[in-house]
């Protein structure tokens, strides 16, 4: 995808027109006001509100998947680390905050909207199997325990970043926190070896 | 309280109007079209749909901590993962789930109505302190690890509740998934004694 695509504009301003009036009330209008696009422009590329947030999911996607395969790290432990804190620390950004409650917002149209919904379960397994992926390779390293379930380890770790994300919205609990409670799971539950939990008690 | 107050059909019929409407959508005339009362006496309880919302929601905290409080067992083990039953088990009835999806709207709203705001805390804090005693109990007792972080402890359970309730209305994934995990959880990390996490490997 080249960094100069004509639609890369319009998704700047569907960000910023989401931080500014949230998804309930967000318009195409809204949408254009944020853009040096003309309005024709605009409905040249998408004929509805639904088409270009639609076409924003995918662009944000796109950029989750690659933050989230750009994580390096020399061990197992430390690329699972980096994982969580490619997906709580952006949580975390208190400018963001505006966007992450639009993405709040836009969780709860899975039930109602299947094209949303199709766009959510990308986001899901997205993030799952990057967690499987570096939890089943540190099993077979042997860094992380033998008998470690990659799978439902993925999953769970999922479904605490989703808290993590909620929380951060709903009642404006840091993610910072979850990310160390995360720190010291991965210790005593994951690693092959618990000399560090044990040294921690 | 008694079981006949006045308001009682009203809550019954916001709880109906946002399943069928959802928060965004919902209006005074969706839910006065639910109830048996007349449109005058509606308006004679509450004057706006949010002054009706709030009140709607300080109705929810009331049974919902007194679901928490019902919660029985006859140890901390017990009580804890019963905690976890009565949060995961109601999310997870999915004649509920249009109910379920108008409160992560609601939660959405923390950020932006200082009201809303304040009931989003007192949900929050109203588990996070039932699992803290439940947990503090426990090691009080034996029962659980002498060098658990109760506080923290239940802080990541309120995460983990809020991910599965998040993850079943975004992707339609089961809360009981998340339940069985976290009671691998509890055997492994809270239990003083791990001979069932032992026997399980």
């Amino acid at each position: 995808m080249s960094d100069e695509s004509p639609t890369d504009d319009i998704m700047e301003a569907t960000y910023r027109a989401l931080c500014r009036h949230g998804y309930a009330d967000v318009t195409m209008e809204d949408i254009a006001a944020e853009s040096e696009k003309s309005k024709s422009a605009f409905h040249y590329h998408y004929d509805s509100k639904h088409a270009l947030l639609l076409a924003f999911l995918d662009d944000l996607l796109e950029s989750f998947t690659a933050r989230l395969d750009a994580v390096e790290g020399e061990t197992p432990r430390d690329r699972l680390l980096g994982i969580l804190d490619a997906v709580l620390e952006s949580s975390a950004e208190s400018p963001n905050r505006e966007f992450k409650t639009a993405v709040l917002e836009m969780k709860a149209q899975g039930p109602y909207d299947e094209a949303f919904r199709a766009r959510l379960d990308d986001f899901d397994r997205a993030l799952r199997d990057r967690f499987a992926a570096v939890l089943a390779a540190g099993v077979d390293s042997g860094d992380f325990r033998a008998d470690l379930d990659a799978e439902e380890t993925a999953d769970f770790l999922v479904t605490v970043c989703n808290g993590a994300q909620t929380r951060s919205v709903a009642v404006g609990r840091s993610t910072e926190r979850t990310r160390r409670t995360l720190e010291r799971y991965v210790e005593s539950n994951v690693l092959a070896t618990d000399s560090f939990a044990e040294a921690e008690r």
